[in-house]
Parts: C-alpha cells; sequence; structure tokens
C-alpha cells in the first residue's frame, strides 16, 4: 500500500491552494531523511520496510500520540517543535527500558488549516531529531482529517536481550535516583502561555525549551541498561509528573517510595521564574509532566558505580529518596514529616 | 509513559456519561488480548515491549491509518468492521511482502460521540483477527480528539532475510497475477451507501464482507515468499485499485503491464449486482480498491510450480496478464485492441 514517507492518496487537496502539489510535497518529505542504520534491507517506500535485527539484540518497539488542542497548542509549540517533540516522546519509552534507538514510522492526521510549509516545518522537526540519533525513518503514512492534527510515532530501539529495566523491579533498600531536573517543561509551557512566543526572556529559555524540544536520556538509559544486566533496576520516563511516575513504580513493585523533598533537582531558572509569577515550583513538578528524563530505582551496592559512570559522561544523577516495605504508597518527606502525594497526571488541556 | 493497551491518562471523561470509568474501559480491553508469540519478553505494559527476534528473520514493519469519514464511514461499518480492518490492512502489507504477521501496535484516537460499549466492539473486532493469525498486541495508546475517530496501527512481521518481495522486480517475459476476485470490497460499499446494512441481501453479502472484513493474503504471501528466495518475483497488494497498483509496479520496474480484460477474475455476487444496479462492474475492478488480494509478477518457469502450491492449499492465483519492456505504462487488452489503462486510485470520500 505505502510507496513513500508521507504516502498519501487520501490527503485531500486544500482548495485555498495552499497545499497545491502533493506528490512534490511528498517527494520534498521523503528525499528529506538520512540512511544511518546499516540493518535496513528494505527501506521506506514499499508496501512496508525490512530491516534485519543485530544477534543477541531485543527489540524495543512502542507507540505515541499526540492531537493538537490536548497535548499541544500551536501557540506555545511551532511546526518544529511539534514534528521534534513526536518522536522524543517515543525515543524517551525507549530509553525508558534502556534502549538505542534504531527507526520510527510515522503517522500523520493533517487537517485543511495547515500549510504545506508548517508540514515541512514539522518534518524538519522529526529530521533533526532522526540525524542527532542517527534513527532511520522506515515508515509513513499521510492522511487527512477535518479538525485537529494528529501525529502517532512508533518507535523501534533494541537492546541486550538480558536487560528488564522494569517499573516492577523497585526493591525495599533501593534508592530513588532522577536524571535530570524536573518541572521544566511545565514551567516552559505556563510561561508560554502566559507571555509573548516571540519574546522569551533569555533568563527563562531553558524553561521554553524544555516544553517545545526536550531532550530523551537515551545515554542515561543505555549506562543503566549495562548494570541492569547482572542487577535489578526500575526506570521510567517522567512524562506525566513525578507524582504519577513514582505511584507506577510504587504500585507495579508493591512498595514504599519515600520522596525527600529537599533533594528534588529544581533548576535555577524554574526557582526565578516561579517567584517571579508567584507560583509554587513544586506544583509543575509533582504534577507537570513532559520532562523527559528518566526515575528509577538502583539497589544501594551499585550507586557509586553507576554515579562514576554518569560522571564520566557528563550526565547527571540525582538521589531523591528510597524504597520501603509498602504497598504501592508514595510519600513525601517535608520538613522532617512524611506525607503522602497524592497522583495527580498531567492534565494537558483537558 | 505507556502503561497498557489503551493506556490513557489523556481520553477525555464523557460528560453525557457514556464513558464513564476509563480505567474500567482500558482495564476490559487490555485484558482481552492473548499471548500467541514465544519471543515476547516484556509484554505491552511497561514504558515499551520487547521481544526477541527468531535468528535468521528479518523484521517487517509498516504502520496504516484511517480516519472516521475519510476511510471508513460509520454507515457502512460497524465499530467491530472497523477494529478488524484497522489490522487488517496493516497485516496486508506484511503478507505483500511475504512475511508472517506477529505484532501489533495501536493508537487509537477517540472523539466525544464514540461510546464506551463501541470502543469495546472495536477492540473486539481487532481481537477476532489477533487470534485468527496469533499474533501479539504489543503496545497501544489511547487519546482523545474532537472530531472523527483515528486508528492508526503499526504491524510487525518477519521473513527470511534474503526474501525481496518488491514492486521494482518484475520484468519483461513474467506473467502478472492476483491472488482473488477484483471488485467485491467496493461494490460492497456501493450497496451498503445505497442500502439498508441491516437487511443485507444474501445474494450480495460477499460483497459486502469483502469491504467490512477484508481477508489479509498471509498465506498467499508465504507461498510467493518461499519461491523469491531464489527468484525475482514483484508483489503489491490491491488497496487502491488495480489500475493504480499495476501503475505502481510498472513504474517501480520501469516496464510495460499488459492486462488482459477477459482474464480478469469477477466473481458472481460482483457481475449480478453490477447488472442490477446497472453499473460498469470494471470500474470497481479498476478503481475500486480495498479489495487486500495480491497483485504481483512472476517469471514463466515458475508458474507451473506456483500454481500447484497455490492448489496444494486451496488457493487462488489468477493470470491476468504479462510484462513487456516499456517506460511505466499500464495497456488493457480488450476485444483485440490495446489501450492506456491511467492510475485512478480510490477516492474514498474525498
Amino acid at each position: 500500500m505505502k510507496k513513500n514517507f508521507f504516502c498519501s492518496e487520501e490527503l485531500t487537496m486544500k482548495k485555498n491552494g495552499k497545499i497545491e502539489d502533493e506528490f512534490s510535497l511528498i517527494a520534498q518529505m521523503s528525499g528529506g531523511f538520512s540512511s544511518y542504520q546499516k540493518g535496513v534491507l528494505v527501506p521506506n517506500g514499499d508496501d512496508a520496510a525490512i530491516y534485519k535485527p543485530q544477534n543477541g539484540k531485543a527489540q524495543i518497539v512502542c507507540v505515541d500520540t499526540m492531537v493538537e488542542d490536548i497535548h499541544f497548542k500551536r501557540e506555545t509549540m511551532e511546526p518544529f517543535h511539534i514534528g521534534y517533540k513526536s518522536v522524543a516522546v517515543n525515543i524517551s519509552d525507549i530509553a525508558a527500558m534502556g534502549g538505542e534507538p534504531l527507526y520510527f514510522l510515522v503517522s500523520l492526521v493533517v487537517s485543511p488549516d495547515w500549510t504545506s510549509d508548517e508540514l515541512m516545518e514539522m518534518y524538519q522537526g522529526m529530521k533533526s531529531l532522526a540525524d542527532h540519533l542517527s534513527i532511520d525513518l522506515l515508515g509513513g503514512d499521510t492522511v487527512s482529517t477535518k479538525k485537529n492534527l494528529v501525529v502517532s510515532v512508533t518507535a523501534i530501539g533494541q537492546v541486550d536481550e538480558k536487560v528488564r529495566l522494569l517499573r516492577s523491579n523497585a526493591q525495599p533498600g533501593d534508592i530513588l535516583f532522577v536524571t535530570g531536573e524536573l518541572g521544566d517543561a511545565a514551567a516552559g509551557l505556563d510561561y508560554l502561555l502566559n507571555h509573548k512566543k516571540d519574546q522569551v526572556e533569555h533568563e527563562f529559555a531553558t524553561l521554553v525549551r524544555a516544553h517545545q524540544l526536550p531532550t530523551p536520556h537515551v545515554q542515561q538509559g543505555g549506562i543503566l541498561a549495562e548494570f541492569a544486566i547482572t542487577d535489578q533496576i526500575a526506570l521510567n520516563d517522567v512524562s506525566d509528573g513525578l507524582a504519577s511516575e513514582a505511584h507506577e513504580i510504587a504500585t507495579s513493585s508493591e512498595v514504599k517510595i519515600v520522596i525527600d523533598k529537599d533533594k528534588l533537582p529544581l533548576s535555577l531558572a524554574l526557582i526565578s521564574y516561579a517567584k517571579e509569577c508567584k507560583k509554587d515550583p513544586y506544583h509543575w513538578v509533582f504534577n507537570g509532566g513532559e520532562d523527559f528524563v528518566l526515575i528509577g530505582t538502583l539497589p544501594k551496592h551499585l550507586v557509586s558505580s553507576v554515579r562514576e559512570k554518569f560522571e564520566q559522561e557528563g550526565l547527571s544523577l540525582y538521589e531523591i529518596g528510597w524504597i520501603e516495605e509498602g504497598k504501592g504508597e508514595v510519600i513525601l518527606l517535608e520538613d522532617g514529616k512524611r506525607l503522602p502525594l497524592h497522583k495527580q497526571g498531567y492534565n494537558h488541556f483537558g
């Protein structure tokens, strides 16, 4: 059936002349992606693509979908960002399994209010991350809808077949860690919803970037995968806020997670922006979401070697709490008091 | 990020009480799929799924998307059919590469006019084909949109790494074949658009079934793959009508395809329905689409052995033309005359 990235007999021709030549658009899009992976036997362009997996490697697959006005608003995301982020959120899931990303496939459902220039920008956003990660586009489908663009990405990666970085792996005695600062993406969204997006203050640019162009923690996942060949490590990516992700690990592992509020890594930009707009930065930390850093647990005897490996690579590892016996609870330690931290996912624009 | 088939913090709660309990819906959906594939190391339910590929097998991947009111209308497709067909059209692409289907992932974008019962029926449709083919659901994402349901499926299969059933493989001297009757699906759609769908006449039930519950030709693709280890065979699935698919092969292979109109396999139901409604059945054959049979070319020396293998399995193989030297043309031989057959894809409801 498929012929090309953004193969689409069905993409509605724009009567307002915005998208005049579908085939020229498809050709521009499909021509732009590079080939990095040597395992590709039949590239994107026939009914399906074919690749040869590496010996001893298991395949990791996941799909994630972004819908206009549900998961993103055009007032805070340029088309480039939407394309980039649609791939990034899936790669983040590969990273959370310790995987090396290899391939991705795109389903793009376009509504009539998008121009061909905007679609090209979106594709440039996908391409920029694909180039950065050396991953190949293996399939695409572009169709039309009446309202609200939908972009759905399937990512494929590989990992040593002995690695299981499951959220059910946490054990009492483990430490709890995150691989980056929390809350920046949600604060960046807040900033853009309350300020002009073409005049972002230098001080808050990192927050806006965290919202628009999140970096999946592939390298961090890869290091943890090496240790996971022999040891039990839990891992999640922080897509729905710290509280929600901690609850997922606590529930799956049937343990109690204690988070020490004083140890949570908050960026200077986040603290500064929270002060300026008189908001509680911890709201973004706990319930914000879309940080796409990794959260996980480590047996104590591993901590110094994992930390050393992270430091060698110039990466951050923040110890933010520990695991106790329990039944799927998350506790926040604040001023010496233990309070239950309730699960409250990121609400998007719902 | 993902937790479950139809994991979805984002699925909008229905205020009219139609979908009252999102988590109960998710649990019902995710609990229903069976596990057939022994290669699954981490099933659907963590950030991503992990599977171990078989030695010597290449992996086939493709994605395809169906949008309400663009690719299907609820007046001709029950939710069960939509679910079934969303998987079938992707498996058809795996079949067109000669592959054995193994896994699929689903992205479902739900608009507020769908009830939880209808979503459950849709999932039952997916499950019925998954059970029939012994394939495992490896990932899912359910999110909301404002209008028009979108279902996007990624299929994964495997094939001997030496097999290349490419549309660019046709060579002058080859014969042209299809693996099933043509035009039924489009005639079935026509029937449903012009008749009451709950009172389908027995005589035309096969047409309606071809539209609603197409059978991907996996077994046929598998037989052709065995011959393709040593020989050059072109293959496509007929998703956009015979004319369009023949043009794809002719263009990719840089050959001339001659189709003998007298040899085209038309079902009795199609001929009978065309007569009843005074329409030209060949319109559906050439431009109808969605038959999901396979079209391909075979070197002459293979024809009798391929035919024998098909007959042993009770499968059909129709020789409908041949390949000549040329430059991407398709010719229709009718009453001894040669006429150019123009490419005209299936227009859906555009």
